[in-house]
């Protein structure tokens, strides 16, 4: 059986509960118990529950946060569901291709599937918190599908990727990592850092910030930083600061 | 666009109309619009035209018969969805392999696609018209999907098959990017501008250079940097080393 137990489907700022309670009954139907609300409109709700069947314990347990930062805070690989491509291009992945990323990934680190609001998905600002993005392939004139639909989709792809490496003996290309991911937070960490350090070699201007870090977010996004890669960059970036403070003090 | 015009999805005597209308949409999103009602409990419904959102166009163009037989009469195939084991086993295909079939044979014949009850399925009788049976994947402790998202998931494994019948051409991560890539000479000069910059903040050794290059390389090699992303890189370097020699010279 696939073992998804690092595997969480997180669901932002959900207005209709009925929603809710049938992305439970998709995940339990393809072997995933993992889920996050942030912020919820409206749960619990005995609507949720009545949509949900057989997977009210997948509500019963159901985690509650207040922000996204919060809910994929612990996660080394975070892939948000997003339905429009964006002024800059994310890496996007089709949701076969976020399977087979999550099977290899999920034995070593804790994974956030990320969904939107049912009118308006997710903000920019959450999007950025995404190493990818997956788009669920539809219809060109109508590709707005249902939020549980689209949460179906993505299980169902995983279950189907599961069940077809279950038999397989071994993995392809980078399964044994030397070191751990890092998780969400250290990685902003780094991103303050990283901020702090351009401002200070005058690269960076936040008030004419020109989608700077956002391409920052991208780029490192896509690498998904081991904790040891995390420690090397934390290291250069203060060589970098100290080095600019001990060779004399910079002329404001 | 893919042309599902002699694809009909049939759902036989369903019980709530909500799923009426979401199949619908499903059935829109992915491309599909040709819906047989046969003898359904609840129909027209406000329920239905609520969460066919924005498919109720398929609603109202919905074919309503008496029996199953009268819905295929004009089919060359039918599959019929099915969640058990029958005591005659029937030809069973993965929702995969009935979209390889149906994409082959749509455009001689007519496909239904048939959905029994909620509660019960399709009985004997009902499953015997099919030339196929088809059985969605799922856990075995749950395996009871909603009727919509059972039609979803079929619809889907068409939609995705049609696509990549259609864009056989297009290329593996297959994704828009607003950048080149940089080539291969570009992100040498990288390393070695990077790994002058870490020897003149004290971070690298040469002499004891612990995998540090190495393991800059496995980072940054993980991602095809793009031309930008490179620039800004570059960028950030050059910056670097003028702050450290703007703010005096480095005590030799």
């Amino acid at each position: 059986m696939p073992n998804f137990s690092n595997v969480k489907i997180v669901l932002v700022n959900t207005t209709h509960p009925g929603n809710i309670g049938a992305s439970a009954r998709a995940m339990k139907n393809m072997g995933l118990n993992r889920l996050t609300l942030v912020q919820p409109k409206d749960f619990p709700s005995g609507v949720a529950l009545g949509r949900a069947a057989s997977a009210v314990d997948i509500l019963e347990s159901a985690e509650i946060v207040d922000s996204l930062q919060e809910a994929v805070k612990d996660c080394g690989l975070v892939i948000c569901a997003s339905a429009r491509s964006r002024k800059i291009p994310w890496p996007m992945l089709s949701p076969q291709e976020v399977a087979q990323k999550v099977a290899k990934e999920m034995n070593v680190t804790n994974v956030a599937l990320v969904f939107g609001r049912e009118d308006s998905g997710l903000n920019n600002e959450e999007l950025q918190l995404g190493n990818f993005h997956v788009q669920i392939p539809a219809q060109k004139d109508y590709s707005s599908l249902n939020l549980a639909a689209a949460v179906l989709v993505i299980c169902y792809e995983l279950h189907k990727t599961e069940l077809s490496s279950i038999n397989r003996s071994t993995n392809e290309e980078g399964e044994l990592w030397d070191q751990e991911f890092a998780t969400r937070e250290e990685v902003e960490y780094f991103y303050d850092h990283l901020e702090r350090v351009m401002i200070n070699i005058d690269f960076h201007d936040p008030k004419n910030p020109r989608q700077l870090m956002q391409r920052m977010r991208r780029l490192f996004g896509r690498i998904r930083l081991d904790v040891m890669e995390l420690n090397i960059l934390r290291g250069v970036l203060t060589n970098i600061e100290q080095s600019i403070k001990r060779s004399g003090n910079k002329n404001k």
